[in-house]
């Protein structure tokens, strides 16, 4: 085939395109590339209230410096803030608990509230809504921001399938997203291990469990702890080596697991747990 | 490139419509496009049941002139009636909810069952099942087909992009189906301010409430008043100037939060909250 | 067009592969289509827990021969068993709990858990969980097995559209798995009836009834007896000759129904109930 053809072939691409025809595995990439990230943080939005978005998981971070009283009554908030943090996402659950960890570790601001639809777009997992709450709108930016920024982190042992997906996360001192979300204890090390569809994630936690001497939180499964997710989920607590080995342990039988079911499962992000 | 090309493109593209190859823009565009509206109602369907379909939504509307007692006994209907009405969707609850509260005033009927799977095909909120009882099989048939008219209406303040929705509704005099599904008083002014991902629609609430005076209803989210969608809403009633005061206010901050996650927020038919 | 072109179109088609863009008629048929059903069942992986993989509904079979007590403790079982049987899948809950239901009554197993997130990968209905115990890995392996082998048969009556699907499933004789999920009498007859978007299932399940004496059991729809799903079920018992005529003849109606719709809804395996 001569060049020509080739830009024939571009030409049908691009005609695909704009007929809107679904190009998958490149949105998928594109949703997440690490590049990318920044990308439609529109700086000139005429909304006050958002503070940024990312691609990745579609996640909107915004903040309401004095939220309407009425509204606050019908919120389920554990304690009344009139500064109110919003972390939102479509897909990702344990990425976004987890950022808002460290973002509540890094400013004076409280989570007050935590949501898991069942979404991710058509996959088997969470979308999430987080608030938080705090007695200054700069510090409730301040602490979305690092939510966010946090995000191309914890994102990073999230692995991909066409048939489920895996998820990894580890602190080595749980704060309170950690701790409203998961009952992790405060100051200790925690850990999730999860697996998409759901019976990879009871495997992956019977080995984690077994390689290290960890506590036992609790297992989330689709009519437990879950929001009908198709996920199978341990959360651990302990001696921080222990709990890394562990979540260690239960990736690498999850990943063989996993391709197992067709193609090698993939994360948009570098691994962060080492 | 010439004419030969084109046609080559063509061939191309109705090659991969042959393979099935998923031509999504395009669907979705056909799936609610108002001159395809009635062209799939099956005149020629042997089933008595059907009253009609609609693309939009993937809507089935249909009527059951005398239900089997046996049945009838493990339906969780509010009020027994032998004629039933089923309105049924795989996308949308707001839209369908609405139209058969027209419907319902419009004819001898009443809602006695709505229910809402979280659906929407992989987006981000629900489907809807709605049981109507009345006395006369046309009477039924009759409701049936006005709600199937009055989605191209209801649909028209519903906004979608790749990253989420907004739907806005408004009735200047809420009936039964308002009533039952979102506790609206019989008779008031009602409106609906809903934002996805969810984190939006807090945002709109908030935004809607501090524009005009009105009573909250309620707030749903993922975990509350939702079947764990992706979505906040806000349920407002009370004086219908200062109700479609609100929802106006909630839908301008929606499509630029919303805008701000990506491309810009599209509704497939007009609106019809002015 | 010549040759060369249908080169072209080939190779416009395989860049379309590489580039991943979302072939999904092919990935329908390909998912489910019988002589593929082994194509990636991994003999040489080195999860010792892996009994087998199946691309029909993403399913995944294990067994774990000695499962950790503390992970047990966590777990939602009705009875302690240490060896562990685990089939998981992203779509499918009837097909998965039929085909366990012949593997408990061919082995010395039995059903401790079945749970049905809300999956289909976009789709209205369900995946599963099901855990069975047994005394010997053999055993469990086994039943596991079988169950993987059974699902082209339980899958045969599964109807598949754009707008939505048909379930029918039929035994002769209910074993502990239908009696786990569905309430199915041991020992009888036992019938499934189930239409998505739901509205389908409640005519499917009227007609059904009202063709032949049969017990109904329950009637399941979005906000009860299912994980929010789109859809509508009903459960039946009795005679063998009234469940089977019954089950056939809401098929009747919900194919018709359904093809309204749109497009004709087709099985990936035979039908297997005439």
């Amino acid at each position: 085939m001569d060049k020509n053809n080739d830009a024939l072939v571009e030409k049908v691409l691009n005609e695909m395109m704009k007929k809107g025809i679904s190009v998958k595995g490149e949105d998928q990439s594109k949703s997440s590339g690490g590049l990318q990230m920044n990308d439609f943080l529109n700086s000139t939005s005429a909304v006050p209230e958002l503070v940024g978005t990312r691609k990745i998981g579609d996640t909107i971070g915004m903040c309401i410096p004095s939220v309407d009283s009425l509204l606050l009554d019908q919120l389920h908030v554990t304690k009344r803030y009139s500064v109110l943090g919003v972390l939102s996402a479509r897909s990702g659950a344990g990425p976004h608990i987890m950022a808002m960890d460290e973002a509540v570790k890094a400013t004076n601001t409280e989570v007050i509230d935590i949501e898991l639809p069942r979404d991710t777009k058509g996959g088997a997992g969470h979308g999430s809504l987080i608030l938080i709450g705090g007695y200054d709108p700069s510090d409730v930016r301040s602490a979305i921001n690092v939510a966010l920024d946090t995000l191309s982190t914890t994102f990073g042992d999230v692995y991909n399938s066409a048939a489920g997906h895996l998820e990894l996360q580890f602190t080595a001192r749980a704060a309170g997203a950690c701790h409203a979300a998961f009952g992790a204890p405060e100051g200790k090390a925690y850990g999730l291990i999860c697996g998409a569809p759901a019976g990879i994630g009871v495997v992956m936690a019977d080995t984690a469990i077994k390689t290290a001497s960890v506590n036992v939180l609790s297992f989330a499964s689709p009519a437990h702890g879950t929001s009908f997710s198709n996920e199978g989920m341990v959360h651990i607590s302990g001696d921080s080596g222990a709990v890394r080995q562990a979540v260690k342990a239960g990736r690498e039988v999850g990943l063989k697991l996993l391709g197992d079911m067709g193609e090698k499962p993939v994360n948009d992000f570098p691994s962060y747990i080492k």
